[in-house]
């Protein structure tokens, strides 16, 4: 692997995340608040951290996929070391990996929290906590890396290692160009999100907070109670479709501005996806009725929101789920584990791999029963390649093998069998609540270090869907050439 | 499909169910006991059924990979339907859904029970619910389709979709003998457990019932407190051992007789199997030595008959494993879902699998980083090939599937979610027992019938490995040729 250019990158990453922290710096100097010397040395280190990473010079750039890997998975590592110091610094989160786990389940939009009761917590804290999320939702390497285009090789490395889904497409033929649009429907997006909460009555500030979590699909709040402290109809319908809204793959939204309405209607994933979102509200909605005294209306905004939070794995709660009937939950389990679109800033398996696998599996019987019949599985008209295939089912069983081992050693904190898994899949997932001790009204203050560690690594491991990280513990990507 | 074979060997197989219903009768006439006149009904409706369906006529025998699978998942089906008469025609179990419940649950050695209390039934059903296991266990078609070489055919199709594992393997050229051999093996070796069981001090009766179980790796027996009841060690340490052996691959016995000594300590499957029942042990000793007062042997005891009778998916119980620490469980429930070898009777995902996967996992990370390495992945020296992977890969996702599925519909019972969970879980691999209200010292009798069903479909998916049964609602398999 050629260090030099991974370190670089390290190095304009850092910078650029010194950068993003000066927001949060400015509303604690506004607010005149005790964390404002926390940011300002959290800032200086990481700039200068990030300047002395950048001063390496290689001779000839070359980003192949090992470098691609090697970067992401790092910048991702080392972004989250920095981003902890505010929290830590200030002593708002005293423990050093306790403010690492948080600023981890920021970046990796799952909003688990160790924070027990986060109203307490200061604004410039608050603002950077949630803006963790909205700038882990659509990735930071590949656009720092639109911005300098000097790094040259092939950013479609990156771009492939911290996208979600299995193969991100790029819109127009540059890669700098595609990441740029893509931000900019993001942010326009967040900003109309913004105007929609505050219109709803919501203050300024928090509607920030909550336009940062709906659309990194993450879920940090600034209410122990979290949408549900606004007993609003109108922010919880305005937060329900931003949540469903961002859990499309962007690249429509691009078809959409271009008027290409065919092919988006056309898009098998984006199909599916409204097809187990309608109907799990359904499902959902059926059972829960008798809870909302038949009240129709109230049972469907309630499930809508729910299978919305859920399925894009961004963890808002408006009502304890955690007391519905055993069949909604296991609809809402299912969707959980399912997610959103890939492309889209939400976690999960991602709709696209649901839709290869249960086509797989359509064209596995009938060509056990017909071993002669030729047919090729198409997503969206186009044969899917044995590779792509393979590597969804292998990307499963990584996933499944990983949840095993984090249960076992977590489970040595003797928490029930229900606390230990789902707390294994809310991180993983990039969900954020779980059940019982983790669930909606809960948190992960209670577990050790050791399990807080396997979280951590568990949200990095889902975020960047497995193989960049995996790949850092492989003797072949670190060995000179 | 040419539907006519099915129905002939559908025939044979009931033929041969009646043949081995006798045993049982003759135990309920000894006893002059209640259950007489149902053994004479369900016999003389088995053999009549089997005898009219025998009588069809097909002109040239042809047996495909889609007459294999429909033969072999009817015949299932069919041996359950008749098998369950004498349970519900003596009163024994006085519903059928019930009495087929336990039917299946016997047949395809999972072990879980509807049955309250066991020690009130009378010994001539206890004997013919235990045998299921022992017929289940090593799979019946094979056999009958030996004894009856007239069908001609292929009956490699039959044994490929009835035996545990990817790939059975040959014995011998002729498939008729390898069957033969099979089952020499499998008598010879219940029949020193029968022996030593009774050395040990097991009345006779109980050492048929307790090797049947063990032998079929199914896990029923007849005391409400299983293998705990007699709290002797010899007994737990006979039964910890054979169910171990049970859960070796069955050609290696072959190999052993044929003094290929080499050839088995080189299979790879089986060193992984005796990798992770050590390695499994060794944890939950160290982690339930404080429940035994750190007596070492106790301890070793215990830890070893639980992890044999989990990861062979027996289900006997010697001590109630429900108390010990999370951390105990988690690695019981990962021994339990790995499973024991193919070619064995024991359920499960297969040690084989399990060593598919992870050697492609290692394969891929390399592959990903090194994409021009063209190194094979091998098993016992012999490479991998694509299809081999991509249905193991497959047999997964359906696996998950039928979970996801099956939970949603049980979870309508509105049980809490580790019973709901667990419950699917403990059907579909055959492991028997799960936990909460189906735990080691519960049952399933408060199911509803829905989910009771979706149980029986569980057991039987798990036993067939999933392939054959779908294959029945494929249109393809049913059209005329």
């Amino acid at each position: 692997m050629k260090i030099k250019i991974v370190l670089k990158v390290l190095g304009i990453v850092l910078f650029w995340e010194a950068a993003l922290m000066v927001p949060s710096l400015l509303i604690s100097i506004i607010d005149n608040s005790y964390e404002i010397k926390a940011f300002i040395i959290a800032i200086s280190a990481t700039a200068l951290a990030g300047f002395l990473l950048s001063r390496f010079k290689f001779v000839k750039p070359e980003m192949r996929k090992r470098e691609g890997y090697a970067a992401v998975a790092l910048s991702w590592l080392v972004m989250s070391l920095f981003g902890a110091l505010p929290f830590y610094l200030s002593g708002s989160i005293p423990s050093y990996i306790d403010a690492l786990f948080e600023t981890v389940s920021g970046f990796t939009t799952t909003g688990s929290s160790i924070v027990r009761n986060v109203e307490i917590m200061p604004r410039g804290l608050l603002f950077w906590r949630s803006f963790t999320h909205w700038i882990g939702g659509m990735g930071v390497l590949v656009f720092t890396m639109a911005l300098v285009p000097s790094i040259g090789g092939h950013p479609v490395f990156l771009m492939r290692a911290e996208s979600p889904g299995p193969s991100p497409g790029k819109l127009v033929p540059k890669i700098g160009e595609s990441s740029k649009i893509l931000y900019i429907i993001y942010t326009v997006m967040t900003a109309i999100l913004v105007i929609l909460l505050i219109l709803a009555g919501m203050p300024v500030f928090n509607s920030f907070i909550y336009a940062f979590g709906t659309a990194g699909t993450g879920g940090f709040s600034m209410d122990n109670l979290s949408v549900g402290a606004y007993n609003n109809p109108w922010i919880e319908w305005i937060i329900t479709i931003g949540m469903f809204l961002f859990g499309v793959n962007f690249a429509l939204y691009y078809l959409l501005i271009r008027k290409e309405f065919k092919h988006i209607f056309k898009n098998e994933e984006f199909k599916l996806y409204c097809f187990y979102v309608v109907l799990g509200i359904a499902l959902v909605v059926i059972n829960v009725m008798p809870k909302f005294d038949y009240n129709f209306f109230e049972a469907l905004r309630h499930s809508a929101f729910t299978v919305s939070t859920l399925v894009t794995t961004t963890g808002y709660s408006a009502v304890d789920f955690n007391l519905w009937p055993m069949f909604s939950k296991s609809v809402l389990l299912t969707l959980m584990i399912f997610g959103a679109c890939a492309g889209s800033t939400g976690g999960g398996v991602k709709s696209v791999r649901i839709l290869v696998l249960i086509k797989t599996l359509y064209y596995e019987i009938n060509h056990t029963i017909h071993p002669k019949s030729v047919q090729r599985i198409k997503i969206d008209g186009k044969a899917l390649d044995d590779d792509t295939l393979k590597s969804i089912l292998i990307f499963f069983f990584a996933y499944i093998f990983i949840i095993i081992l984090s249960v076992i050693i977590v489970s040595l904190d003797n928490f029930d069998f229900m606390t230990s898994f789902s707390a294994v899949i809310a991180t993983v997932s990039n969900i954020g609540p779980g059940f019982e001790v983790v669930g909606p009204m809960g948190n992960y203050a209670d577990f050790s270090y050791l399990s807080k560690l396997i979280f951590i690594a568990d949200m990095i491991l889902g975020r960047l869907e497995i193989m960049p990280v995996i790949a850092l513990f492989s003797p072949v990507i670190w060995r000179r050439n």
